[in-house]
């Protein structure tokens, strides 16, 4: 067989080619902006010969600070395919580790959206590598900032060379991207992708057993682009011709509905938090989202409450799945097998409130105590992956050796698996509760919760207990019309027939809200420290 | 990224772990048989442990002589897992050819059908490298055989070790299998297909815009074992959990029909020959076959007329498709874009008649008189392929430099190119007719004549002419109702409005069968004869 690498450069290539007259709606600070696939295939040239005026060459790293846009977009391509790497900056992280990981990445040259100019700024007496700044603006003029030399990033595309040619001699195994994932302790560690991983993964994403992304489809990427590649979504559909709906900056759940509506958006991905939003939306306002034949929902795991509330309130069905910055982050998602399309709606939804099966072309496997787990959905272990999408290392980091051991990568996160190979998330290592010898899952007690008609969110913690070493603490968020009225025993008593007795959580903390991560974990540390304290004020 | 192989491995590993429950039906002499992945694995495993017991080690070929049933699909896993080379012969070349590539490919062992060992022992003389032949029996005795040493193939796998480890230092570049293609003269050309190639390929094959093979599907491949793998569609069967019917041995229409309805297949694979069988049969007999989604049809192209028929007749989807054995062998499939699916029937009709666009992850370019053709269905040029599972040379043949030049596999097929990127195969290179200077496109005149209610088959040849170069000349096998009504002139008449005036062939012959090359082609180049001698006797 012939020895043609694995590269993105095909990609783009084929959206101009075959589907040059496909469209990318771009949601930017001036509203929305419409722009073909010959368009984006040129613009993405253009950024590329500018690039290449401003010294970037094969293999540096040039940064972007950005939300879901077609500049973004353009970004994905022009600096994979001119052989430097995307650093997709996480523009909600701290300032202190945001200067970390561009000085870690040693970003040549960041794109940077107006808006978080003042942030970058923030940073910019840090920066130690970055020799450029362009600034992704709709305005003719350059924004007023402390930053310099800057660029105007449409002027510099008016002035490039509209048929700049890729270089031929890439290798499949060259960067093409890297993201920067939170740690519990300490900087952010990176994650490098290569070209050949994804373009296998894009081809993973487009199988119809798993997301299934067709031309035919209409995909909006709600996940950010600084987050693990909006999940492979861009690639995926520019490679297939799909039409992107880029929704932009600061957008709201009417926003998102009001996009889904208009554009007929047919596949969509984010995390949790986001459709609970829209489904507060959805059940108060008045809109038609038959188009959507599916929402792809990760990050953490959805309330079974949440899918069926979409799939029997407003017919929209999910399709849960798991992965992380270090996976690419496709591993395991929630498609029935042809069988187990003739259980009751209830049984399924059990399966596919579970994150799913392997999708084709990775390993998984469960260390448990004592080594593999058995396929009964009940034993818990560790999960470990390998395969040609998933990291092997973390960027110039010493703390590669604690998650990449024996060729597998140890993620950290406590799964079951049934006889069907369904994989569940039952927790993260460090947020299992130990209760006197046996494991607590925090992560079902929340989903039990949040089945409640009264709760919006529900996060439950460890505290630290003198006879049992650890016990459940719920925190729970009520929604508005509930507030003051939902007591905490009515809660206990709603938990007490779904588990053992000792699962039951021994206090609930009402709160306004649930911190969380910059990606919109629940921030378990922060909520430990808060219910510790409490704990000990109640004496 | 990690760096692990894309082998053949992980697909019989993922069925046996994922869809243990999941059915193969196969086929043979004795009746319908079923068997479960969970047992197909162990079978598989049995037969690579037996194989190695023989002596088969890495990199060895082992042939096949054999129908599609299940026993072939264990060889189809066993050996290239094993780190042999699966060896596909086609048993419908003639006996000196099947020596002579038994001989090229070097088999060191050989699996036959029972039924096929007449043809085995008519070249057993000849053979200069097997050491041993396995009969692929249903019966629990040997048949009598001139072949030595034989070995019954249930009784090896009964004694063999049903937890035979897979070795797991495969290269995916490591050869897993070659086929022989037929050479227009001269001796078959062999292609060897790498584990990288194979898998690419068949994840090519699972996408939702191309053949989109899933869990959900019962796919029946009737196009041979030993002809392109099947087109690929076992091995992503079996990776995706697929459930599999394999016909077995001289099946008929009435039988196909049969196995369709009872099995409730939903995509099958065949060439064009196959289904004008089944037409026949469905417009004569009474059959639900409702679970069709698509029949993939590829191998020459499919008349226009055949697929009408069968979609609107008895409402069965086609899915057209192009490929030879040097391409895995899927190159474009003819599915509709999203904006296409909005014009009238015949409009689509017309686009898929063609054989499609580009799937994912290959690269073509169409070589006119000079360089690359317009996209404007028109130009004629040499179709050129590049790609991962596009073979880069003929095996241990001189005749590799006529084809593979400059990285490009140079197909000798003729074909054009829309405005949308759709391919439309127009002919062999060396099966165009020149007309004074100008080309005419026999396929399309053949298309145009079995448009015709009376028409069986046609075919259409050149015939040297001294003014003209060559001139068209047409073979027609009317249907047996039409049989000594139909006319000459009647016929002529028919394509006079579709064609320009110098299109139209200058006679036609009425014969009882077109012949065809083993696999189904017709063999123009003995029709040439035939017509030569015909056009000379009416001087």
């Amino acid at each position: 067989m012939m020895q043609t690498p694995l590269t993105m450069t095909q990609m783009m290539e084929r959206a101009e080619k075959y589907f040059p007259k496909k469209q990318v709606v771009s949601r930017t600070a001036s509203g929305i902006q419409r722009f073909t696939y010959k368009q984006i295939a040129e613009r993405t040239r253009r950024l590329a010969d500018s690039l290449s005026k401003l010294g970037v060459t094969k293999g540096d790293r040039v940064g972007t600070l950005a939300w879901n846009h077609h500049r973004h977009l353009e970004a994905y391509f022009a600096i994979p395919c001119m052989g430097a790497v995307l650093h997709t900056v996480n523009i909600r992280l701290s300032p202190q580790h945001i200067s970390y990981i561009i000085n870690h990445a040693e970003d040549k040259v960041l794109l940077v959206d107006p808006d978080i100019l003042p942030l970058l700024e923030s940073c910019a007496a840090e920066l130690k590598t970055v020799k450029a700044f362009i600034i992704m603006t709709d305005d003719k003029e350059l924004p007023e900032t402390i930053l310099s030399p800057v660029y105007h990033y449409e002027k510099l595309l008016a002035e490039a060379n509209p048929d700049y040619h890729y270089p031929e001699d890439l290798d499949e195994n060259d960067p093409a991207g890297m993201c920067y994932t939170s740690a519990t302790t300490g900087n952010p560690k990176g994650v490098v992708y290569s070209h050949r991983g994804i373009v296998l993964h894009s081809m993973a994403l487009g199988l119809a057993d798993s997301a299934a992304i067709s031309e035919k489809d209409v995909a909006l990427p709600v996940v950010p682009m600084f987050h693990a590649n909006a999940w492979g979504m861009p690639f995926s559909a520019v490679w297939f011709g799909t039409s992107l709906v880029l929704p932009g900056p600061y957008f709201t759940p009417k926003l998102l509905a009001e996009l889904i509506e208009q554009e007929k958006v047919t596949v969509t991905a984010g995390v949790p938090t986001i459709w609970l939003g829209l489904l507060k939306e959805l059940d108060e306002g008045s809109y038609d989202l038959s188009s959507l034949r599916g929402v792809l929902c990760g990050g953490s795991a959805a309330p079974k409450g949440m899918i069926k509330a979409f799939e029997q309130r407003h017919n929209i069905p999910f399709m849960h799945a798991y992965g992380m910055t270090e996976t690419s982050p496709l591993v395991v998602i929630s498609t029935l097998k042809s069988y187990q399309e003739e259980l009751d709606y209830e049984e399924r939804l059990e399966l596919r409130a579970k994150q799913g099966t392997l999708v084709p072309g990775l390993e998984i496997k469960i260390l448990g105590k004592d080594g593999e787990v058995a396929w009964d959905g009940k034993e818990m272990g560790e999960l470990c992956i390998k395969g040609p999408w998933i990291a092997s290392e973390y960027y110039k980091d010493e703390r590669t050796e604690e998650a990449f051991r024996d060729g597998w990568l140890h993620t950290g996160d406590v799964v079951t698996i049934d006889e069907e190979g369904f994989v569940k998330i039952v927790d993260r290592t460090k947020d299992l509760i130990k209760s006197g010898g046996e494991w607590i899952s925090s992560v079902d007690l929340e989903n039990a919760l949040m089945a409640h008609d009264s709760v919006f969110e529900a996060a439950v913690v460890a505290v630290p207990h003198e006879q049992w070493q650890e016990r459940p603490f719920a925190c729970v968020v009520l929604k508005e019309a509930y507030k003051g009225k939902t007591t905490k025993e009515e809660l206990l008593e709603f938990l007490t027939p779904q588990f053992a007795k000792w699962w039951i959580p021994d206090d609930i903390l009402f709160l306004d809200e649930i911190p969380k991560t910059s990606v919109g974990k629940f921030l378990k540390m922060t909520l430990r420290d808060q219910v510790q304290k409490e704990a000990l004020r109640k004496g």
